[in-house]
C-alpha cells in the first residue's frame, strides 16, 4: 500500500575536491552559487532558491568524489522511524552532533558504502541585507551571476550492485521507485527514485568498474531549458569540459547538461522531468535494448557517461 | 508537527458549460485535450500527461461554474481517515458509487458550498494504439494539437469567507498552506495550498460579490514558459478572450496566461512556480499593500481578475 | 568594396518526392504548413509567416532531391543585372514564363548542375478568411498545427567542387560569403552565404560521393529554440526519423534539428544564428581540425550528416 | 522601385547621463556590457555580440537624453551619396574628424533636431585575451554577467512632427518604412523603419509634449524571449524600475521589456520581431483604434510609455 515517505528532501551533499580553489571558483563564478559559510577545509554553498542555509559542502580532500549525503525527515517522529529501520538493517553507524546549519544526524552507509546521514532539525536560510530578495516567497536575491543554479536537485551514485542499493533505498529509507533499467541477464543497471512528485531525487547507476562508494554526479536545478542552453554557452566560454551537451533524457524525461568541475567531479545542470502524482504509479522498467537507443531524441549516450565516476578507480584494483 | 498529507492529488474537476459544443471545441482544438469518453451530458477529457483516464469532466448545464472537484487519497486507509475527519466536521454527504474511471467516492462540501469528492480507487489511462507514446514513461502520445496542455494542474475557487474554507482545507483535508493574503482589516483575501512540493494545487480567493460556490479558474499545465507565450498567440488567432497576458505571479511565482473559454469559465495556462521541499516551510503572508503592487514584474492585476467568476452573480442578490 | 546584393531573398524551392502522399502529410500535419494551391504533380505549400504565396513546391517525381531554387531580385533592374552576369558566365538557359505566384523567370544552373531561377515579379499572399490573421503585420493566421514552421529559411546543396559553386554564388549571384571550411589539403568543404544580415540563406557543402546536383537539406524557420525542442518531441511521437537532435551549430551558430521527411529528403527546423551587420565582415575560415570538434557544445556530427543527400547515389557510379 | 539602402547599420548611440557612476554600473553590472574604452566624460561600452569596438557611448552631461546617433554606410561611395542627399536637404552641418573607433563622420540633424552622424570607416573589435571567444565567429567571449545584452539593436526617438522626420529618414537617409501609426486626424503617431530584414532599427514616435530632440529609448538585443524574462527577474532584484513587463508588441511583433536606467533614460531589452524579406513589402498602417487595443496579447500600454522621454520637459515650456 503506497504511502508518503518519512523522508522529505535532500538537505545537502558533501563533495570532495583535490583542487579546492579551482572548484570553488567554478561553483561560485560559473554555477553562480553563494558562499554561506566556511569552516576548516570546507566551504558551504547555496543556490538562490535553497530554503536551507546550504545544499553543497565542498571539502578539500586527497581524492574526489562524494563525502556524504544528508537527508531530512518530515519531523522528529519520522526521523526516529527511519533510524529504527536503518539500525534494523545493520548499516547504522550512530548519532553525530549536528554541524553548521543542522542538528543531530544519524550516520549510516548504503550497501555500496556511500556515507549518508538523516536528520530533522535544520536552520532555514536568513539572507544578509545584500542578498535579501524582492519577493518574500524567495529565499535569496537572484544575483544572475553565471548559470545561476537554483538549488541542489538530485544525486546519482554509482554502485557495484544496483539491486542491493535500490532495495535499501526503497525498503529502509522509503524512497519511491519510479524507473529502473534491467539488463538482459536480469541484473540492474540503474534506479531512479524520489521522495516527492519530482521524477528523481536519488539515482543509482551501475559502476562499470565494479568499484564501491563512487559518485556519478550532483545535479543542480534551473527553472528552464533555456537556462541549460545558456549554461552550455557559459561552460564553452569558461573552459569547462562539457561531457554531454543539452538534450532530453528518455528515462525520467529530464533536460540535462553534463560537465566536469575542475577537480573532475561530474556536475549536471538540469530542469524538467515528468511529475508523478499517482500514489500507485507503476515502476517503468527499461530493457537493455531500450536503453541502447540513447536519449529521448536519439542522442547516443557518450561512452564516458557509463564508465566515468569519482574518485577515479585504480585499474589494478578493479575488474576491468 | 508537519507530516505528509493523506490526500495525494486532484483526480479531476467537473466544469459546467452552457455552450457544450463551443466549450468542447475549445478544450479539444485550442487547448489540445483528448476526448477519453462521453456519457450523458458529459465529456471526459485528458491532457497528454495525465496518468489517470481523465482530469476534466465537461458537463452541459443551465449555468457555468464548477460541478465538483474529486481528490484522491494515497491509499484506502488514508481515504478512511480523511472521510472520518470530514464526517466529524459535519460537512459530509455520504458515499456515492464511483463513476467512469474511479471507484467509490465520499461526497462533501466545503464551508462555501463547493462540492468535493474524495476517492482512492482509480483507473490508470491505457492509450489506444493511435495514442500510444514513444517513451514508455509517458501516458500518451504528444499530438501537438493546439496549446497541448499536459494535465490539470490546480483549481482556484472563490469563497465569501476565505479564512473558513482554508481552515477546512488545512485542518480537515490536510492541505499544506504555503501562502496567503491578509488585508489590513484582518480578513483574508486568498490562500494557496498544496499536497506536494508544487506551489499550489488548491487556491481560495475572496468572492468580491460575497456569493458562494463559485469558480475562479481551472489551471492547465504546460512544461515551459514558451508554451504559455505560444498559447497566447494561439488564443489571439482563435478568437479566445485573453483576460491577462503571460506574466509571472508574485504569489507562488507561477507563470500565467488567463483566458475565458466560450461559455465564460476562466481558464489558466500555467507553468513554473516555486517548489516547497521544507516540511516546516513557514506560510508567506502578503499584506494588502504588497498585493496592490501587482504581479512579480509590476504588471497591475486587471480588475476583472478580482471580480469575475462563474457562474455570474445576479446583482440583485449580492452585496455589491 | 562591399555593396548590398541585387538579389533579395529565396522565393521558393521545389522538392522532389517519390512518396507524394506521405511527404504531403509530413509537411502539412507535422511541419504545419498550408496548402496554397495544387497543379499537376505539384502542391504549393507555405509557412504562416511567408509573405509570398508559397515557399515550397512539392513535386512527385521518380527520384528525390531538389527540383529547383527560385531567387527573387530587389527590382526589375536588379534582375536584369543578375541575368546579364549569369549569361556572361555561360550557365544561363533562358527565360521561362512565370508559373503560379510569380512572373517571368530566368533559368540557369550552378557549376554543380543544380537548377536555379531568378525572378522579380511575385504575388504577395492574400489569405482566405479562415486564415486571416489577428495582427495585420502577419501574413496568415497562426494555426498552431504541428511544428508550425514560419517560412522557408535556407537551402543547403551538396556539390562535388565547393569552391567552384561558392565562387559562382558570390561573383555571379552576388551572395555575401560569411563562413567557409577549408581542409588541410586546401580544398573547400563548405560555404555559408547570405543576401541579408541573417547568418545563411544558401549553403554549399561537399558531396562526399562526388556526385552532382544533390540536396543536403531544406531548412524551415521557427522563432524560438523551444519550438525546435518541441519539434523533436513531435517528430518522436509521429515516427519521423531524427538524424540529429536539437543543438547549436558552431558554424553560423544556428540552432538545429535534422530529420528525414518520408521520401528521404533531409529537413531542418532552425532558428537563431548570428546576425551580420558589418558590410566588411571578414569571412570566417574554419580549419579541418576546428570542424572535427563537432558542434558548438561539443556534439560530434553524426556521420550521415557528411555522407547522406538526395537523391541517393548509385554506389557503382561514385568514387566511394 | 525598391532598392537596398546605402546605409548598413547603426554604428553607435551616445547616451547622456546626469548620474555617470550609477548609469555605468547599470550598463556594466546589470546589462552586462563591457567597457571598451574611456575618454574625457565618456565611457565606450559594447555588448558581447557587437562586431564594432562599441555601440554605446555613455557621456556625463547636465541633462539626460540622446547625444547623437552614428550610422554607418555600406562603403565610401554610399557614404558620399548619403552625404550629398543630406546636404541637399539643408540639414547638413559638415564633416568632423573621427573619434575613437571610427573615421571621418558627417554631422547633421533630423527635422526634430536630433543629432546624427554618418560614417563608413570603422574599426572592428579585437578582443583582449581575457575576452577572446571560444567560437571564432563570435566577436567576444560570453561572460554571462547580468542580462548579457548582445548588441545595440534599435533606437526610438520622440519627435513633435513624426511625418517630417520619417520622410527625412526614408527620403534622405534611405530607410525602409515597415509600419506606422496614423491617427484619426491624419497626423502620424509613429514610424518603424529599418535598413535590413529586421523589423526596426530606427523608430520615431510622437512627443506627447511637443518638445524636440528627445529620446524615447535605446533597445539592446538578446537572442531569446527567455532572456527577456530573466532580465525582468534581474531588474526586480537589482532595484531597476520596470516600466513595462515582458510582453509582445503588436507593431513589429518584437518581444519587449522596458526599464529606466538610474539617470532616467528608458532602456529596452528586446528580441524577436518579424523579418521583412519582400523588397516590395507594403507599409502596414495602424489606425488610432487599432493602437488603442494595446500590445499583441491585449496588454494595455502604460500611460508613461506615451508621455515619458528624456530629457524631461520643463512644463512651463511645453504645450501640455
Amino acid at each position: 500500500m503506497a504511502a508518503p515517505p518519512d523522508l522529505a528532501h535532500i538537505h545537502h551533499a558533501e563533495l570532495l575536491t583535490t583542487k579546492p580553489a579551482e572548484s570553488l571558483r567554478f561553483f561560485v563564478d560559473v554555477l553562480g552559487m553563494e558562499i554561506e559559510s566556511q569552516a576548516g577545509e570546507s566551504v558551504y554553498l547555496r543556490g538562490w532558491g535553497d530554503s536551507q542555509r546550504y545544499s553543497l559542502k565542498l571539502t578539500e580532500s586527497a581524492q574526489t568524489g562524494l563525502g556524504h549525503v544528508a537527508l531530512r525527515a518530515w519531523n522528529e517522529d519520522a526521523l526516529q522511524r527511519v533510524v529504527r529501520d536503518i539500525e534494523a538493517s545493520g548499516r547504522g553507524e550512530g548519532w553525530i552532533d549536528g554541524e553548521l546549519g543542522h542538528g543531530p544526524a544519524y550516520r549510516f552507509t548504503d550497501p555500496d558504502g556511500h556515507v549518508f546521514e538523516v536528520l530533522y532539525e535544520a536552520e532555514r536560510y536568513d539572507p544578509p541585507s545584500e542578498l535579501a530578495p524582492s519577493l518574500k516567497n524567495q529565499p535569496q536575491r537572484y544575483t544572475g551571476r553565471g548559470v545561476g543554479v537554483k538549488r541542489l536537485d538530485h544525486i546519482n551514485l554509482l554502485a557495484a550492485d544496483v539491486r542491493a542499493v535500490r532495495e535499501f533505498a526503497t525498503d529502509v529509507l522509503g524512497y519511491r521507485l519510479y524507473e529502473r533499467v534491467e539488463l538482459d541477464d536480469g541484473s540492474e543497471a540503474g534506479a531512479w527514485m524520489s521522495l516527492s512528485v519530482m521524477a528523481h531525487e536519488l539515482i543509482y547507476t551501475r559502476d562499470h568498474h565494479g568499484a564501491n562508494g563512487r559518485l556519478h554526479h550532483l545535479a543542480f536545478w534551473v527553472d528552464t531549458r533555456e537556462e541549460c542552453l545558456r549554461a552550455a554557452d557559459l561552460f564553452l566560454d569558461h573552459d569547462v569540459y562539457i561531457e554531454a551537451a543539452p538534450s532530453k533524457h528518455a528515462i525520467a524525461q529530464g533536460f540535462f547538461l553534463y560537465a566536469y568541475e575542475p577537480a573532475g567531479n561530474r556536475i549536471e545542470v538540469t530542469t524538467g522531468g515528468r511529475l508523478v502524482y499517482d500514489p500507485d504509479e507503476p515502476t517503468v522498467v527499461w530493457t537493455q535494448a531500450e536503453r541502447a537507443k540513447g536519449q529521448a531524441w536519439g542522442v547516443k549516450t557518450i561512452e564516458s557517461f557509463h564508465t566515468y565516476g569519482t574518485p577515479p578507480v585504480d585499474p589494478s584494483t578493479t575488474l576491468e
